[in-house]
């Protein structure tokens, strides 16, 4: 008799995103009329840049013809990307070999099953708002262990070090939902923990293109030590518009002792996972993805970038106009805000729908510290944001 | 202190293709001069029909436009290839919802993520030999339960039910490696099983469209009850060429019941569990599966389909020819080669490239039932499995 896994019943019944579409759908049933705004999903709206299309028209074009068809690729990903990662990693004065880096389709699937390779009784340190993904993997797998780091007001949204002995911390930075990023003083801290501990960090850096100040991390090899106790997963959807498309990356140094395992051994259990259960992401996004890491790819997808954080900036200045209190916005794509008169992250959710018809996301949805919070998004045409940001202003009532 | 999962040990060191791969590569540095013959992995080698191409350009053309340019698609994939999959089962008699469809990214990570969904002490039945996938992923998640169904020559390569009670059965017709196909009456027996032991088959067609006889099951779906006790996993990889496009897909019926779930259960669960971890296949290669569905894309692919039957139909005469013993190939793109003199798999692979320069695969490599096997693909070239087949018959020392 087949029975169920019980772990998904430790889950919300809905994901959050999938809740929002919901309620946004009956908003729109109601008022079949009303315009709405979605400044909700961190979804980009804008093309991607000429080079990658070029790249990805390159290889459908390959795949049309007898010569130049390939059928499966690498499960570790095409060679070619590696090496453009392993590159583009050496000008931040980060050496890493193509052995180290894995190709995966997106940060999501990979954040979700990189547990898979510890131990079932892993102690997991979460931030507190965060990307919900890191938990709800790990409680389908059964890896519920966790310990919540607080991302507070009075602590500018940076974590603590987690207060129980921790296995594995995941790290996201620039922080989604907070807009936060860390320094690399307050990173070098959760690297010396682990270090100390023998405990391992997951970096999540798939905002890493959006920061503007150059002291700032855009990896966690820029710190010294990660290198013996860091795994980064990459992405390609922010900072090139693969949200559809689907890429990113994993990166997991050979040089990551593990106690019971030895040096090396994160990184074999990890490309035997990949080999045994993953066949590599599409060729098409793999050629797309080399087109975006080259000089002229990453012009260009800067130049998109500029056009989302001027977006994050008219958001940010037009909200502080009408007195509400905003975070973030500034190195990520994500703006922060206080819900007033300290109501609930969903009231104000419902109340910024009804009044304004801007969805955004309930702080809520990412931790329980996001109580009291609201994330809107600079993903978006300027026509929109503007839109949404003239109707917050002339619409809610605060 | 992080900790590993030790389930990996449990493996054997070397995923099977990686381990051919390497053994091919090392014979090539010892006779660099060497022309191998490649009929190892079922990989496809003939380009994209052209409707395809079509598609998958017009998907590229969107994603370069403002005014069509789309982000995050939907994580059970774009609504128009449910659809076109719905009809495409309808045409069959099968009546399946869209929300009964769920795309992913190939039949390669749904199979290894499908157990997910069932509780950690599942009992597993497998067919021996098959398809390495079933197994290896299991036992990463802990679930290692299994029961072997052997598939032996004096029994026609047909399974028997499971000698001890099963909760998942995962079955795989037509049959990697031993290419044979079960009959409606075959599977009829496992069908009825399930219903009586509240069991759930995984029901993997990848090779379905290579079946030529209208009277064998394409679909488990063609079982009178399947659709209370089955799970179907199909993949556009064979079919379509789409083996480095990545495209496949999974169906779940509301019907079907679980004793501590209810009706929809199992639905719900991996509905959320792709919500969660998952953000839809590319969708570059969605649209090139909607072109492929298309009544040109299904001619097209049809013919190609029709060369790699040809190539097996040349291996399968032509190694009968000098007294091989030899199964499959009528109805998949399979060989199933008796090894003579009952020497083993791996000695008659290395036997194999050392006089032919042909690479094929070891039968042990999908089971201990597979001993005594070889399995060649018919994936290929004409020339090239033409030039296989005259080294083997000229150079193999049998």
């Amino acid at each position: 008799m087949a029975k169920i896994n019980k772990n998904y019943s430790k889950l919300k019944p809905s994901y959050l995103f999938r809740e929002i579409a919901n309620r946004t759908k009956a908003f729109l049933e109601k008022n079949p009329e009303a315009l709405v705004l979605r400044l909700g999903i961190g979804d980009t709206t804008e093309p991607l840049a000429p080079s990658i299309i070029k790249g990805l028209k390159t290889e459908v074009e390959k795949l049309a013809n007898k010569k130049t068809y390939t059928g499966y690729g690498d499960e570790h990903g095409d060679i070619r990307l590696r090496s453009a990662l392993k590159d583009w990693y050496k000008k931040r004065g980060i050496s890493l070999d193509v052995s180290e880096i894995f190709i995966s389709d997106g940060a999501k699937p990979d954040t979700s099953n990189i547990s898979s390779i510890f131990a079932p009784d892993t102690v997991i340190a979460v931030q507190n708002p965060v990307y919900p993904v890191y938990v709800d993997s790990n409680i389908i797998s059964g890896r519920d262990n966790f310990v919540f780091m607080p991302c507070i007001a009075n602590k500018n949204f940076i974590p603590d070090l987690p207060e129980k002995k921790a296995d594995l911390i995941f790290l996201c930075s620039p922080n989604n939902p907070t807009g936060v990023v860390m320094n690399k003083k307050q990173l070098k801290k959760f690297v010396d923990y682990a270090i100390k501990n023998k405990s391992i960090i997951v970096f999540d850096n798939a905002y890493a293109a959006f920061i503007q100040d150059d002291d700032l991390p855009r990896s966690i090899y820029e710190i010294n030590g990660a290198e013996k106790c860091a795994i980064e997963i990459g992405s390609f959807s922010k900072s090139a518009g693969f949200t559809g498309v689907r890429l990113g990356w994993t990166t997991i140094p050979e040089e990551i002792e593990i106690e019971d395992g030895g040096m090396g051994a994160l990184n074999k259990l990890w490309s035997r996972r990949k080999a045994t259960m993953f066949n590599g992401p599409s060729n098409i996004a793999q050629e797309g993805g080399i087109a975006a890491l080259s000089p002229e790819g990453l012009r260009e997808s800067a130049k998109i970038i500029a056009y989302y954080m001027e977006n994050a900036k008219i958001i940010k200045e037009g909200l502080e106009k009408i007195g509400l209190e905003v975070f973030g916005g500034v190195h990520a794509p994500y703006i922060w805000v206080k819900t007033p008169k300290g109501i609930s992250s969903w009231e104000f959710f419902d109340k910024v729908l009804q009044e304004t018809q801007v969805v955004g996301t309930p702080g809520e949805g990412f931790g329980k510290y996001g109580e009291g919070y609201f994330r809107l998004s600079a993903f978006g045409n300027r026509e929109n944001i503007q839109r949404a940001v003239k109707s917050i202003q002339k619409n809610l009532k605060i």
